[in-house]
């Protein structure tokens, strides 16, 4: 049987400030009305029966990630979580690990959850050549024709020049990390160079055998797994390392299947430059814009503040309500580096948005002063918060749309619209909305001391996952 | 007896986003810890009496010029309101007219309120000089050697070079519109030429003679203005021209005193660049700013957002909560014509910052969304907002800090912080702080229409100039 292990575990850090470490690229939508995950999901599931989808991605996206797979008749149980990234290899080795327990001879097609794809006839062809060289025994890598002579990606020497245009199936001489301007040129012009797109096709016994000849101590973590439970202790000692650099830059098996489909792995603010419409001066430009003599500025808003550019050329200005980055077209590779500092520097903005997402819903801080904090908390149909209460701050709670079930002590009431309710502080109390419909409350606390830490948490429908409350 | 006339009608739209239509640059802190408005009273305090200080700005103005004024001991009659801004020569005629009507003798310093000024005792030095002058019969302006070939000054070339440097006096040859940079150079490099710094010194008696002769259109208007409620009729009619212009370009009577003091008009964003600490690349970063290789960027931010630069040059960013300017720095002269664009658009970004001032405190919309919005309102010690009625919003209101004096229907109350209180829609309300402390209320409007249009005002402290209650 054929099974699609898509891995969504990355952080994709530079798309910050879109992105962050809790809303990371493939949750996020960039191109389309879908996120990158749901359109990975989305082509593979004309080829690939839903139950035989599995998604491997970190514990903490747990709840976000089975929100965007609702509808997809994907089973809970094929979210593999990892308690910590450890890179391509382990993600794989465990998905490989726990297919293969239940079907010995299953086929494996790995997909990156943060790829652009275009060309689904294509996509499918390669996947079938894939998969009949896969079920040969070999380690098939999907290579894609370069385009440009790009400078950001590994590439990949075939053996012999392609002299069949048809030739399905490719020796691989050697691995390239990416390479310099002058090199990429060449291998750009040359037949004998594929761009490495991190999607592969192989059989799950023949990974794990590679497993255990390359990366042996990969090996016995994996073997010393038993149940999903084990995961969490074993993956602490697991050594972080990529399937290319572990695995395929070594295997003898290797074998190379051309694309058939347009690809893009949205690597950075400028990958985007293609799938937005830009104006005579080749700016692309979010609707509350005005750019004033620009030349290929590129402005990407999440916030709702006009944003006037003057006499720019070739920059990124991407704005959020609570991050603004103004980036150098050649320097968008550098975002990267960036976002490291800031969480060095123990920042907030690269791990999470201001308006904050729960697997009940969401919150924004509107504003904090001396002695109160607004927060407006939206909360989805049939879910509630965790019975709580707080030491020292007291909660004011004015209901603007829908109606709220809200527990007080030993007392439950319906607070509807345009209705407020008080919560003074060391009172057990419990915010729901039962109803079909959103439920959006704005709550003003107040108090001497106003730290998210205030709260005793007595019951929770939610512990999956390490995400805090509100 | 001698009189300063302070200009401060103007906009300084070329600090946008950071000013406003309604919070222009003379009202601003921009280089220190006062306004630059204040600055410019407590450099003639110590050379003329309070008294006779006069102060032109705009009606809509008032409440503001007057809070800013507060204990310089000017009287608020001092404050002379134009009903629309009509340029230099009219709001000069304007305060020469009343100045004179009580003072026939009276000499005026005439002072742009937001220019950049070091250097007191040459300032006082220079003003005695023009003072001797101008008491003999002369328009005296004030000219500023120049520093830099810069293109954006209007240039005065004198009649013959200074042989002597103690010379006080100079005549005048003609005035220059701002220059091409070849012509800069050679009028940086002569010692005839000299900025137009816009500061005059001259009878008022011999002002209104010369605009008489050459403007008498303006001479008629100011003429049927006998008390300050006349201006309101006058106004409208009266042709906006600049004194430069309309005079001093054509009077025989001109006179140059060259300046012994340091000055800028803080003309633009990049004038900035002398006031601010700069890094080892020559950026000026506010505090929340992350900057990777970038040269010669300036942030500067009202926004409390993280702003993060990569590799960018010569640039300036500044900041605001609704709205963000990013300009190449050879291009901050064009930020003038972006706010004429967003004026013409009817945007709101133009006029007012988020949070907008009052005369009795100010407030910001922290959210709105379609049945809800969520203001933090602050009033001032002492003041209240007008006995209101709205017929389709009910409002909450959540004390923060403070207490609040709240009149509903005919009960008035208390409502202490960390209390609330509901006025329900079409009820008869006031909100009045008649402590000694700000009071921060948080209010939460709920109601199928939330447009600031749903007031009905039934009695107002404040009715002095044309801005919105909240």
């Amino acid at each position: 049987m054929i099974y699609a292990v898509i891995l969504a575990g990355g952080v994709g850090s530079r798309f910050w400030p879109f992105s962050r470490e809790l809303e990371p690229k493939q949750l996020m939508k960039i191109v389309g009305e879908k996120s990158l995950l749901q359109s990975t999901v989305e082509r593979v599931r004309g080829i690939i029966t839903p139950s035989n989808i599995y998604v491997v991605t970190n514990s903490i996206h747990f709840y976000e990630v089975k929100a965007q797979l609702n509808g997809f008749g994907i089973p809970d149980d094929n979210i593999i979580l990892e308690p910590q990234g450890k890179n391509t290899a382990p993600a794989i080795g465990l998905a490989a690990k726990f297919i293969a327990y239940g079907d010995p001879e299953a086929v494996l097609v790995v997909l990156p959850a943060d790829h652009y794809i275009k060309g689904l006839p294509g996509f499918r062809r390669t996947l079938k050549n894939a998969i009949h060289a896969a079920n040969s025994g070999l380690l098939v890598t999907i290579g894609i024709k370069p385009t440009s002579p790009a400078t950001g990606y590994g590439y990949i020497k075939i053996k012999s020049k392609i002299k069949n245009q048809r030739s399905k199936i490719l020796a691989v001489e050697s691995f390239i990390e990416k390479p310099n301007l002058v090199n990429a040129k060449k291998y750009c012009k040359s037949d004998k160079y594929f761009w490495n797109s991190g999607m592969f096709v192989w059989k799950a016994s023949v990974f794990l055998q590679e497993v255990k000849h390359y990366l042996p101590g990969l090996h016995r973590s994996l073997v010393s797994i038993h149940i999903m439970k084990d995961v969490e202790r074993v993956w602490p000692t697991v050594k972080s390392i990529s399937v290319d650099y572990g695995i395929m830059e070594r295997t003898k098996k290797i074998a190379l299947v051309p694309a058939k489909f347009y690809w893009s792995d949205l690597g950075s603010w400028d990958s985007l430059e293609e799938f937005f419409h830009k104006d005579k001066s080749g700016n692309i430009l979010s609707p509350d814009t005005l750019a004033l003599g620009c030349k290929g500025v590129g402005v990407f808003s999440r916030s709702n503040r006009l944003i006037c550019a003057v006499g720019a050329k070739d920059l990124i200005v991407a704005d959020t309500p609570d991050a603004l980055l103004v980036c150098s077209r050649d320097k968008t590779q550098e975002v990267k580096k960036l976002v490291g500092l800031l969480k060095l520097a123990n920042r907030k903005e690269h791990l999470v948005h201001l308006t904050e997402r729960r697997p009940w819903g969401k919150f924004t801080v509107l504003q904090s002063g001396p002695r109160f904090k607004i927060k407006l908390i939206e909360i989805d149909q049939g879910k509630r918060l965790s019975l709580q209460r707080h030491k020292q701050r007291a909660e004011h709670w004015v209901v603007v749309s829908g109606t709220a079930t809200v527990t007080i002590g030993n007392k439950t009431m319906l607070v509807r619209s345009n209705e407020s309710i008080y919560i003074p502080n060391a009172t057990l109390h419990r915010l729901a909305n039962l109803t079909a419909a959103p439920l959006q409350i704005v709550e003003v606390q107040t108090g001497e001391y106003l730290g998210e830490d205030d709260i005793e948490r007595f019951s929770d429908d939610f512990n999956k996952g390490s995400r805090l409350d509100v």
